[in-house]
């Protein structure tokens, strides 16, 4: 292969791998100092990921919550970026091998972030749409639409609803928030796209194994989601484990008495889970059975000098998180401006920090209005907390036009009731899908 | 195969295919009117073609020039919908076959518009991207960037320069804009993104087989936009048949000298004509040689008492158009408003009215503040011209959220010099396109 084309420079090179939240923020704290930074991502463009489920439901476009990486870095001379896929490490010889070529490294940074993790299920692997990239997101709001079209021309009743009915597995932010959508989208929008149809017949189901929605949240606001969800006529089922799909319902067992039980719908959304997306070539016992990589308190990887993780993919265990930090974007901007720190005070010779972690609180919502927030002491429900959350969300948004799009179209949709982007521009067809991922796990590209 | 499920009706059904500017305009004539319309379009949206180029440029998204269907007919009650690709028509039976099944009509309006005409050269065909929908100018603009990133890492000089080379064929409107489209991008938007290539060896070439460029306007405004593009560092080669593409030049020929010539460039873009879009079914004299469907000056087709054919696909000649008119909104639009009297009037048992169209201008845009409008004696270069066409466009579009999102985009480019959207999300692949393309073929879908 040829090699990858990156001019050397006489400075440290500190190749990062992933442009996610933790990956675009440590680039940037380098804005200014002698180093060179090469940021690898296999997609051209940064992608708010919270964003995803309202590309899924029709509110906004991709462009909306997706950022070009050279845009992003135009001002900042000191990065090459390579639109590339990433292979695997050679810690040996420090280079990165890419599906462009290898590429040598004097500090190298994983930021490669999670993906969904279907626990070995291959079926439900094979049923479901997951929710992590602007692909998947676009791929479940054409598959939504298509079913609708597709069930006006279903004469077998049955076969019609299930068609129409939409079932969520995972009770996280993810899955409460698309239920939320899909809940709204069932009172306002397809009851006036699809007359012929008799929408009350579209179910939203939402199912969670543990026994409470957001567990990362109180039990009070855990109780307001599922009130709030209940309002839109979603269904929730907590303590229920899913097992299988067969492309018309699932097969799931509830906890702990182990009933069976069968939940109708065509549309299998799986939010129930993520691993690290941890890259080949480091020695097996740094990553963990959650795919994340261990790291110690510096965020460098365990036995591996200029070797470090940040954010979803690393698992840094400290008193306060023995399970590693939570898989959120506030871990991986925090991580990446004290490792950025760590590595320039390393090349200057002086010592380094540990990381610790100052929670920044979580929130999800839950439909127009109705939102839960926590920020340390402070908890909010309802309209006071959605504001919040609006807020906190367009100012999380990369770039002035972004958060300029994302407002219009959240302006028109309050004002409208409406999602106005039903549009169907690439099919999404599920054996072409399962084909194309199983081609790129053949060719081991894990990242 | 099944039938189609659309609930008949005791009111005539009048079967309207394509839902571009024709057919939407048709099926709001019928409002409140005692029919039963059918829309059939294989998409569920409706296209803004005139700013396809702007997709593929990375100014704006699709859902800026696309409305959903069954959005915009959602009070009026007497259409259905059907997202169909519509195979063949059999006219003894009165019946429309499409993928979904097949369908009985009254009336048949075809108005499935036009599609790229590469005049029999499959090599072309093959090698170039057209630019007539969505999909399309997402894949030029995926290709686009992907080759300025495979450009990168291209060590052979040529091979680089040819990838970062565009050959436009056509001068019509859609060559000319894409073409100051990529000027500025070439001036303002890819040395920041690639301050690694030598971005003034990109070449824009534009290559019209007439004598001049936008050759349904004056000689004058074909003058200033020939010197717009040439401001803007664009080839414009006049005078000039394209014959051949290899991937990385096209050979062409010079009238009437007959000189050969050839012009580097990886990324090929065809708008050199378009062919009606007729469907399989009719009589075959009725097709001509262009596609196009020969209607008689009620828009009816030719031994056909119950079938029409609107826009583009419609060839209606008369004394000031001897070859038919225009294939432009415009046209489909007056046609449409027209036949709805019409076919009214036909069932109430009233006289019929001829067509005559009023020609409502043209004009095209070549970069920030140049533009060429004609409307009528009316003609205005440069600025003011720019804004008429800005506002003209603003208003054409469907939609108050779509005019909101492209004001705020324009608005943001004109200030930023930029093109924000520059994503590449479902990268391109040539063989994939053209397989895709020839399988539906196959299917002898033509619509």
């Amino acid at each position: 292969m040829e090699n990858i084309a990156v001019p050397p420079l006489n400075v440290p090179r500190i190749v990062i791998i992933g442009g996610g939240f933790g990956g675009i923020r440590l680039a940037k704290e380098f804005k200014n100092k002698e180093v060179q930074i090469v940021l690898l991502d296999k997609n051209n463009y940064h992608t708010f990921q919270p964003l995803l489920y309202q590309v899924a439901t029709a509110g906004i476009e991709p462009d909306s919550i997706s950022f070009p990486l050279r845009k992003l870095f135009k001002h900042q001379r000191n990065i090459t970026f390579r639109n590339a896929r990433v292979r695997k490490v050679i810690p040996e010889e420090q280079i990165v091998e890419t599906n462009i070529g290898s590429l040598s490294y004097d500090h190298l940074i994983i930021a490669t972030g999670s993906r969904t993790n279907f626990f070995g299920m291959n079926v439900i692997e094979d049923q479901s749409m997951p929710l992590k990239t602007i692909r998947q997101a676009l791929d479940l709001r054409h598959l939504m639409l298509q079913n609708f079209e597709k069930a006006l021309i279903t004469a077998d009743l049955k076969k019609r609803e299930s068609m129409m009915s939409f079932i969520i597995v995972g009770g996280g932010p993810t899955g409460v928030e698309l239920a939320g959508a899909l809940g709204e989208l069932k009172r306002h929008v397809l009851p006036q796209d699809y007359p012929e149809l008799d929408v009350r017949r579209m179910q939203i189901h939402l199912v969670e194994a543990g026994p409470r929605l957001l567990s990362a949240l109180s039990e009070k606001s855990s109780q307001k989601a599922l009130d709030y969800l209940k309002r839109l006529d979603v269904n929730v089922w907590l303590d229920t484990m899913v097992k299988h799909h067969d492309g018309h319902k699932v097969d799931a067992t509830v906890n702990p008495s182990g009933q069976k039980l069968e939940i109708m719908g065509s549309n299998l959304i799986w939010s129930a889970g993520v691993k690290g997306n941890h890259i080949a070539g480091l020695k097996e016992d740094v990553v963990q059975n959650n795919g994340r990589i261990k790291v110690d308190s510096f965020n460098q990887v365990e036995s591996y000098d200029n070797i470090y993780a940040i954010g979803d993919v690393a698992q840094m265990t400290t008193e306060d998180y023995p399970f590693g930090h939570p898989m959120v974007a506030p871990v991986a901007i925090q991580q990446a401006k004290l490792l950025a720190k760590n590595i320039w005070a390393k090349v200057k010779g002086k010592n380094l920090k540990t990381f610790t972690y100052k929670d920044k609180g979580a929130m999800a919502t839950i439909g127009k209005n109705k939102a839960v927030v926590e920020v340390g002491k402070f908890k909010s429900q309802g309209a006071f907390a959605w504001f919040i959350w609006m807020f906190v969300h367009i100012m999380s948004l990369v770039g002035y036009r972004n958060k300029a799009i994302v407002f219009v179209n959240w302006l028109w949709n309050y004002v409208n009731y409406d999602r106005g982007i039903r549009l169907i521009i690439r099919p999404f067809d599920l054996q072409l899908r399962n084909d194309r991922r199983k081609k790129e796990e053949e060719e081991r590209i894990v990242f």
